[in-house]
């Protein structure tokens, strides 16, 4: 099968970390397309980025072809849900892929990211995906996301003793590390402080290898139908979603619609 | 005081019968402006359009001088968060402005949408903004948004039609009108109803003229800090919060940054 | 428009200190009427003294004139059901005025108040309204009610150190005042402590000119329909609703009586 | 032990049938003191009837001697909080009394009770208690409270046909009857329709005696500490609770007072 | 009326102490059968030891006759659903025991337990059973359950020392004392911290009373329904519920059966 | 790897037909060993069956070697907290497992089982898994569990009958078959319906391929540590965890224990 992940920022760095990532769990006939846009931020912290990362998310999604699996690798989860309209083949983020993951192997877990500013974020998705009553607490490391890519930063301290702080206050039984620029950190976290460490990447890649076993595909009744067929202005002309339906759909009243889906695989 | 609306979609008979709605609410001293951006979708149903629309309103906000308040003019408060980050002046989004005023009328309403397939995102706002407890059911009405401005279809009946099943089966107290473009149907189909009927458009001026009233800005402690100062690639180039702080912020454990505002109020 | 300002408890310099607050943020057509029952406790600390309040807010309501809008200023929003369901124009509580337009500038705020046996009322009314969520906590400074109109206290320095706190250790992003008594202190509070600082008063006044302006008043279908026309014994005979329906409503399924409303506006 | 059950609507013919309903449960040693209050409503249907109840419900207690519980009987738990206050002796309201003993019975109940009009406050005392998870719908089955007492009405008809709505349409595995002048309905409704059908008047006797073997007394560190030492005014003055502390409290920061209770048991 | 009260491990020592316990709350006329299965594990601290206990439990229900109440004395109420099915008679456990009458005298409650382990469990009953929301806090005294039974050790302590922490930090209005085998402590606990101490046996013995006063027996119709006709295999061959009915119920909608109950009271 | 998929009924060719399903989605590498015990009962059918199935699911994890995951594939999940205190290998439910795979496919669904005494078992572990908002409705086909096996049964157009009902009345995106015995009709009826139909034992098998690629093992701190030494009684003498500390742990605080794991893999 063949997983594109997308990581919504700019920095190629960290692309390559997160392929790295990917690969190091992707069984043998998977291949890994790791990719980012060239427009928005590089990086994103907090609400405002994550806006102008979005439409660069879709032009990728586009771009790529036969595809037959999306991972959205920022923590926030940016743009999952366009995405999940965008296509048929499953799209998954990495922040509810290590919620979902963590679920299974502990009975509480903490969240350990990067700035304070991200955390009502993850908070606001923990509740939208129901999963917020198996987060302890959503913790910060003040740690700035490209401070992570920095040798001799003091980055893996400081998360290490947050994970500390959330073993012995928040009673947490494992960790999910907040951001996909802490994949390569998840391991020896974990031996650490004797708890499961997760991050995400690797839980996205092999839940998406789930999917794709399993045969599943995202819903097309409801939320994540397919864009009805409109003619976007401007710099999103391009993005128009043209290859679904030109005119109105015959049917919506479930989000049942007769476009074509702009899916490609 | 003076109020941005931005009716985040491209059809801008929209935008005007946003500002007439507008306009007919605001108070003597109140200048309401009207716009909408020129990259995007002409219209906004469910969770793909929201997110080509976000941009050119954070480009609007830029180009306009000397805000008190912004109006975000979708039912489902597309970009709200962004917005929040982007300026100290409040920024109020429609959907959550009826629900808000709605609470303090009535102990239960429920919403009268547009198609089912932005039924999931309004409901995912209920839970974010903590007032699905108090919301008895999101029912959509079938009328697709840009038919709300053809005369002659059926879109006021299928409405109402709604509205009454919603009081009769949910026990619904109230009923929030779910699109802009209902604003000019509040009235008559309160009267018709018997129950108090919002619409969106004319709650979130009144509640921007509020929070003048009071000094309430927005907090720049938590999620809405304002953006660190971050160079955005591509299309976006112009966008970078540049006008805020070039250099990582000295401290960040609350959100709170040495950045210079890129409000301009 | 007319506001009947009713500040539940029998202390008249409290209920002076209100009607200045309210003055202070009305519009230039807005007339501003602060009243106080005779008859009832001179603080309301708890569950206790509220019930001894609430009739005499009815007879205010009952004894005033052309009302456009009810404010009841206690924090507990002491006998609001009972407002609504006895009259039609609009009435709020400063307690739910606050919880409503924090939720408007902060992701999450916490409530300073007095004692902390007033703390239990103020988490059920937030659960009640659905704004628990909303709300990281709420915090008792141990200053009394009265204890506030005493020139020379601690209790400015108290207040303001459990709203150190407040950000320090819940990480709100805006702090709501819990009582009444404290409306004079929310614009050197937030300036002190960088954070929007909320007084119910004020919200409430600027809540009640929304929902004037956009033409709401409470619903009478469901659990705020107007009283049916009894006849109350004793001390509340004069209170009996007999200017509504004298004889049984001829249909009630949805709480809607064919009684002539006791509100005289 | 003695137990005083207030019924707090005036009717003299629904306190008598509630006293004998507690009396049929009442074990042996148990004394049953029924009373209602001279001031007030003649039944209590909604919000504005329930606050003119409760002075007089504390009017009883203060009156009575040697209590050991009290039982208010009124289904919507009028005025339980300020009871608790009131009194060490325990206070126990018949809806929340039924509401516990269902769930010691059934995984879900629902509540058939009079007019629509009284539904929501039943909701929101359920939301309060933390049982709303319990309880699969609360139901009006359109039956005024005194229609109750009339001789040859199509009350029991009706309650009946909503139960019936109850177990079929919510899977409801008990029913709870939402109206003390219910309570002799209870046991040939149960043998009738299957399920367990409970009458909180014979609830709350049994939970009363419950809490009295055991010893169990109203906390008074916190929301139900005893009233602070306040004069009343005007028609409340003899309601001041003055044999409480007449200074302020030495300490009040949890709630504890060096107050004397006024209670009298 | 006959209560069996079961104590799920097989510390005789620890059956007896229950046994006194319930005796010394339980009315004249009550008989108190203190059992425990001779299969299963000594103690019962986790999930674990919990699944070792239930069937035992069941052997000991079907061993008794003429039962009006059983009790089931394990603070994580473990078995209790499967006791429910086994019976009409009602089943009460002994931590939902105390965490309702806890309510009754307490807006909110914390619990003190033995281990660490043990807190998930009985963190999920408290959701299962909706009392969450009245749980300030579950807490560990890290005393493992025999310890309660050795003469010396600093159990007590340990104990009153958490409970002063829940008082302190958790504004716990009452303490809901974790452990059957604390059952001796509650008393003089609650005199030392001034806050009503509940013992989960006594709260059981009262509850069991009440129900059995009021008449109420467990659904069947639902969850509870009596276990259909199956011939189960091995070491559980003497468990079948051969006693009901042999073939396939008739209809089993709602879950009603044909089958005749297994319970012999 | 090595899957041991453990039955919890003693019916073998449910036990057959479960292992094919898992074979159907197994990757090349993995071994799927499928056992259930001899003990217990045929089929699970609610509560009290379910309680007698567990101590067998532990026989059977203690006599397979080396085993890398564990699925318990009865959809109530029957036993898995035990499981996963039993060993370090990750435990799956096949209830949960279908529960987190929808969820990333659809952002509703609605689950349909066999009878209706089920639905409860189900609905509560949506709750205690946090995913209870995800899920539109637990619908029953009242097709028995053993009726699935038989050839001619209506079993399949029942089943698709309350399918189409969940997706007109529930607006359920996807549908989670309730029953391991199902396992074979997913396909055909996600065909027929138009939204993705998932099966619990292909999600968990391709779960536990997921957890094992990314190395993740059941959390050993707090709720699912290891069992603490303790010699069973009776028919469980042999599965007392002696093979763990035969002294009390040294430090349980996190529930750390310094005993040897039981599991062997």
């Amino acid at each position: 099968m063949r997983i594109l992940i997308i990581n919504p920022n700019t920095t190629t760095s960290m692309t390559a970390k997160i392929g790295k990532a990917a690969m190091s769990v992707a069984s043998a006939g998977t291949e890994i397309i790791s990719v980012n846009p060239s427009d928005g931020p590089p990086s994103i912290e907090g609400y405002f980025d994550e806006v102008f990362a979005i439409p660069g998310i879709i032009t990728e999604m586009n771009k790529a072809a036969a595809i037959d699996a999306y991972v959205i690798a920022c923590f926030d989860d940016t743009g999952l849900d366009a995405a999940r309209c965008a296509a048929e083949a499953p799209a998954i983020g990495i922040g509810e892929a290590a919620f979902h993951l963590a679920s299974l192997v502990a009975g509480k877990f903490s969240v350990v990211t990067t700035l304070a500013r991200s955390v009502p974020a993850i908070e606001h998705n923990l509740v939208k995906y129901g999963l917020a009553s198996r987060c302890a607490k959503v913790r910060s490391s003040e740690v700035a996301v490209l401070d992570l890519e920095l040798p001799g930063s003091d980055a893996r301290r400081r998360i290490s003793d947050e994970i500390a702080r959330a073993v012995r206050e928040d009673r947490a039984e494992a960790i999910v590390l907040g951001c996909a620029g802490m994949a390569d950190l998840a391991s020896s976290l974990s031996r650490e402080h004797g708890v499961p460490v997760l991050d995400g990447v690797a839980c996205a890649v092999t839940l998406a290898e789930a999917l794709f076993k399993v045969g599943l595909r995202t819903s097309k009744v409801g939320g994540y139908a397919a864009p009805l067929g409109k003619r976007f202005s401007g710099i999103y002309a391009s993005l128009s979603p043209t290859g679904a339906a030109a005119r109105p759909p015959v049917r919506d009243t479930l989000g049942l619609t007769n476009a074509t889906s702009m899916d490609r695989d």
